[in-house]
């Protein structure tokens, strides 16, 4: 089911993905149900102690006022768009008890308490888009919308008791970073949505004014926080509490002198804690027509994809390879989790969670502790040259659980007002912001970055430069913003509600065709893992971008590499000990060697059994498991992954 | 005569000018007349073919360019504070012709043509103040105006010969760098009242957002220069034209979709090449009371003092030590030159054009050639540490002549209707991203920014690190801010048109008062020349910071240091060959040093022979010229001022 599901969404979207999938689907029932979940839990629960005992730490604070901003400053935007194209279906209320539900049972509950869960900007574009589809027919929204909750709790399960998961191997650095650009992209433009529908007097003139000082604090913020003013912790705080102080600030600021008689827009409230249409909170989903229940089955089909796409890549950034996490991953159990609030969400009638991009890794950055380690400054001559390293993650569950606490405390009353002087030029500046962020950490800006800076002037140890053929380069870039320009294109379109099988139709691609273009070592520096193999041991260890095509692609190399294949020196290089194969998973340290070495034994292994993956990848898991736990017991050193620059 | 006006000077505004003046006094008549004029010429003119011939280069371009901006629009703003202020009197016209006076004047007759002269802040308040005092008497004010600049001339005229300009080798640093940062923020606070001019409606908050916006497109211009995005040559281009683009951006911008219907004020321009009030060219100065031309006389004082210090200030910032300039200055000749367009420009009823900060300094910066230096990256390891240096500046008087015929050209209709479609957000704009980047190259900026910053971050070379008094450092800015601050005050208020005075008694406070306060080689660390001995040849050179208070000061060791001096070790280090000493001179090079040792063995004795410095001073002059000369014959090389970082 897991294969056929994964193989529906690749006939739908993308090239490739079915010939891959096919050669698994008849072992299918011989997969090890339960498995991924089990040892999700197994792994995890030791630490589920140390979750609530290390949230006593002063990060947690930050962390957690932050999270509060981002999370539900974004999703009243969100329940702006949906109140007003779902005809009053949802609003601030229903979106603002899904944050809460999704936040209370993922942070006591999860594998990856880290993952702030919430209500996204994809899955209110699916929510219209199935209002505009389904109202038309007369068709009772909310029992529909229901229907597809339940229809999608029981895809997520299955998906989660046959160790879907471990197909995360190949959700490499290139779609997540696709993905992580397109959501930054859909904040920018939500915020010049938001500005543009301010009308074309004063209060659009302020509005855009705000969003722009909003900006530039925030991002002055940001600059003062890696720069050398100040002192470390004075500057910690800045980065901690710039963008929410100027988010307050700012509300105020519109409030004050001549500006209080421009008539701006505020946030949209309602009364507290009520449905915003007028029903109870549960949804009477039984009068819906028999015929509506099976057809909203394929809409549960693409919610499920949609889902096992966002909120894998979700965790997955939120627990890249730049946070040195120690604490194990557990995606199987989370996903089953995540069916579980999709199901209730459609009972109480709310919009669904999933993990949200770019809170996510935003709340494992603001969990991080850093320290200034000077650079290139050996025998003691300081010249002031330094960097910022993180040292470790405070993961725990509560600032998780703290920021939802707080997102109920806002359904009431008082709070709702609060809320409501906060006006929409703010947010859209927040939107700038949070949207800059995400483009500045994603991996695409940094590459187009390293091909715009000047060669003369970059660090030489920076693994890009060991690309000789700068044409690859730039093609790879161009693959990936044409396959984001697509994604964004399409959900600007009524086929919105296909997204993803088109998003999801990148992993084939990655897998299939880019190694037909590029030379293993080229791509093994151009992407790479998202995770660190720690945390992938949840889904059976990395997939590394070179070993594939010996293996999955019955080619020659010839025929790989034919037209273009002037050097074949460096393939050869990638079996060896050389930097093609130590490229991906050296570790820092010398005493990471060691580890390392088991690590790309249980990874080769892993890839050597691909044939028979559907069966073998739950035995790879347990095989990875052994490696990369020895791993961790001989060296505790999380991998540097040197394709991120 | 020269040292009556200082001696005037001091006793107006400042403790201990006084004294020091009056020892000096009784010999005035020994001064070797036009001496210092006639140095200045025989030095300079060696060069001023070359000053035509060098102007063969790239860089003259876009310094043109920015100058044209940088100057006619600032200007336009100070035109519509005196149009307002002084009934019609002076307008747009007036302004424009003063400034092309000026840059005919000094492109083609001047020692120092990089020196952009136009017309500034201070004199624009000078005019109205004038206008606010007289005005109620019924005189004829141009008239009035015109005998103002007639006495100035003749005043100038007597500082110029008598060679006032070695009083120069006093203004260091510190006066300096309260007089850019009062010019910085005066430009800052000129910003906002363009914007608060602006009303509270839509046009009000479509200027301020116009104007932040071009502040941060000419910010994000100046960092990308900075950084290492692109390469040089774009980088170069960048930092060229990015302020004058923007300018022309956004005043195109605001007439675009929704925008164009907003009411917005623009620049205000009259009819070409006629004056404003209905009058011609020659003021009819003959039509005033006698008794008015002799009160005159205070007005002529104060405007010799404000020029005086503001031209020779400007001179000294747009040849300061961290431009490496090869060809000589001549402060002399500039300040009769600089009377001869006070006189000019007040017969033809102009405001009295003198040189401008910070378009001077702009200006010399706009004409260095810069490379790229590696920067602890021995041994070929490049991790990417670079600075920019400065290799050497396009000295000549094209760049200076072609900005002043641009905006005679802007004089004729079609262009003046261009000027008019100019917004009044953009101008404030522009005024902030000038008064940022003024602020940004202050020495006191640079102190506090020290002083923020995280010690151990650091470069352990810079010299104030050699403070070891902290409070010491605290203090001095205090001073200096002080300073601003009073400065600053003053111009807000009817006293405004004595403010000059008060400016002129920084010199002797740094002078007298503040050796009593602050160990020499402290003092030497904190200030400085603010122009290299090369340059300030021109003056009898350098004037140090330590070795004053030995000399001119009656007082005993223990007088000077009684209370704070715990410790007597440092006094005795100036002396020797230790850091004290040469800190403010060594060159950067090794081939520096018998230079270094030249110039100070000439400075200590200009100093020895202080308490007979009228007449000496042109001696000291010669002998400066001398060590000076050699000391460029051997090394060639500029000194680094250690004091600014």
């Amino acid at each position: 089911m897991a294969a056929a599901n994964y193989r529906g969404a690749g006939a739908g979207g993308g090239a490739g993905g079915a010939a891959d999938a096919g050669s698994s689907t008849e072992k299918w029932w011989q997969v090890h149900l339960f498995r991924g979940m089990v040892n999700d839990l197994r792994r995890r629960a030791p630490f589920y102690m140390s979750d609530w005992v290390d949230a006593w730490d002063y990060r947690v604070v930050p962390a957690t006022v932050y999270m509060y901003f981002a999370n539900i400053l974004p999703a009243l935007a969100f329940s702006l768009d949906m109140f007003t194209r779902t005809h009053s279906n949802y609003g601030v209320n229903e979106v603002l008890l899904s944050s809460v539900l999704a936040s209370v049972v993922f942070s006591l509950a999860a594998c990856q308490p880290l993952v702030i869960v919430g209500v996204t900007g994809p899955i209110t574009v699916f929510n219209y888009t199935v209002y505009d589809i389904m109202a038309p027919t007369g068709v009772n929204y909310l029992g529909f919308m229901t229907w597809i909750g339940l229809w999608a709790l029981v895809m997520h399960w299955i998906l989660a008791v046959t160790n879907s998961c471990n197909w995360l191997r190949y959700v490499t650095r290139f779609p997540c970073d696709i993905f992580g650009f397109y959501v930054a992209c859909i904040y920018l433009q939500k915020g010049v949505q938001i500005l543009v529908l301010q009308g074309d007097a004063a209060p659009f003139y302020l509005s855009t004014m705000v969003a722009a000082l909003v900006f530039a604090i925030a991002y002055f913020c940001g600059e003062i926080s890696k720069s050398s003013l100040f002192n470390h912790y004075v500057r910690v705080f800045i980065q901690d509490y710039g963008t929410p102080l100027t988010v307050v600030f700012f509300s105020g600021f519109v409030h004050i002198g001549r500006m209080k008689n421009i008539g701006l827009e505020y946030l949209p409230t309602t009364a507290s804690f009520f449905p915003t249409a007028d029903r109870g909170w549960l949804v009477d989903f039984w009068n819906v027509r028999v015929s509506d229940i099976f057809l909203a089955i394929p809409f549960a089909l693409l919610l499920t994809i949609l889902f096992w796409f966002d909120h894998n890549v979700s965790s997955l950034i939120a627990q890249g390879t730049e946070y040195p996490l120690k604490k194990p991953a557990g995606f199987h159990w989370d996903l089953f989790l995540l069916g579980l609030t999709t199901g209730v969400a459609g009972i109480l009638g709310l919009p669904f969670p999933n993990g949200l991009i770019p809170q996510a890794p935003f709340h494992t950055e603001a969990l991080c502790v850093t320290k200034v380690v000077h650079d290139g400054d050996e025998g003691g001559d300081n010249k002031g040259h330094w960097q910022l390293k993180r040292t470790h993650v405070v993961e725990q569950r509560v600032s998780n659980l703290a920021q939802g606490l707080l997102t109920l405390g806002t359904m009431s009353g008082p709070l709702l007002v609060v809320l409501h002087l906060i006006p929409q030029g703010v947010l859209a500046g927040l939107f700038f912001i949070m949207g800059y962020q995400a483009l500045e950490g994603n991996g695409i800006t940094a590459k187009i970055l390293f091909l715009v800076r000047d060669r003369t002037l970059t660090d030489k140890a920076n693994p890009l430069h060991k690309i000789k053929r700068r044409w690859v380069l730039w093609l790879f870039i161009a693959v990936e913003l044409i396959a984001f320009g697509a994604t964004f294109a399409i959900t600007q379109t009524v086929a919105a509600v296909g997204f993803p099988c088109f998003i999801l139709a990148l992993i084939p691609l990655r897998a299939l065709l880019l190694p037909r273009i590029f030379f293993p070592h080229e791509l093994d520096i151009l992407d790479g893992p998202t995770a660190s193999p720690f945390t992938m041991e949840s889904v059976g260890g990395v997939h590394g971008a070179l070993v594939t095509p010996e293996h999955d692609v019955t080619g020659t190399e010839d025929e790989l590499f034919g037209a273009s294949s002037s050097e074949t020196t460096p393939r050869r290089a990638i079996n060896g000990d050389e930097s093609g194969n130590g490229g991906i998973l050296s570790g820092d340290g010398q005493d990471g060697s060691r580890a390392h070495e088991l690590a790309e034994l249980g990874e080769n292994r892993s890839v050597r059994l691909s044939e028979h993956r559907t069966r073998s990848s739950s035995a790879v898991a347990a095989d990875n498991e052994d490696a990369a736990s020895e791993a961790r017991r001989l060296s505790g050193v999380s991998r540097r992954h040197m394709g991120k620059v």
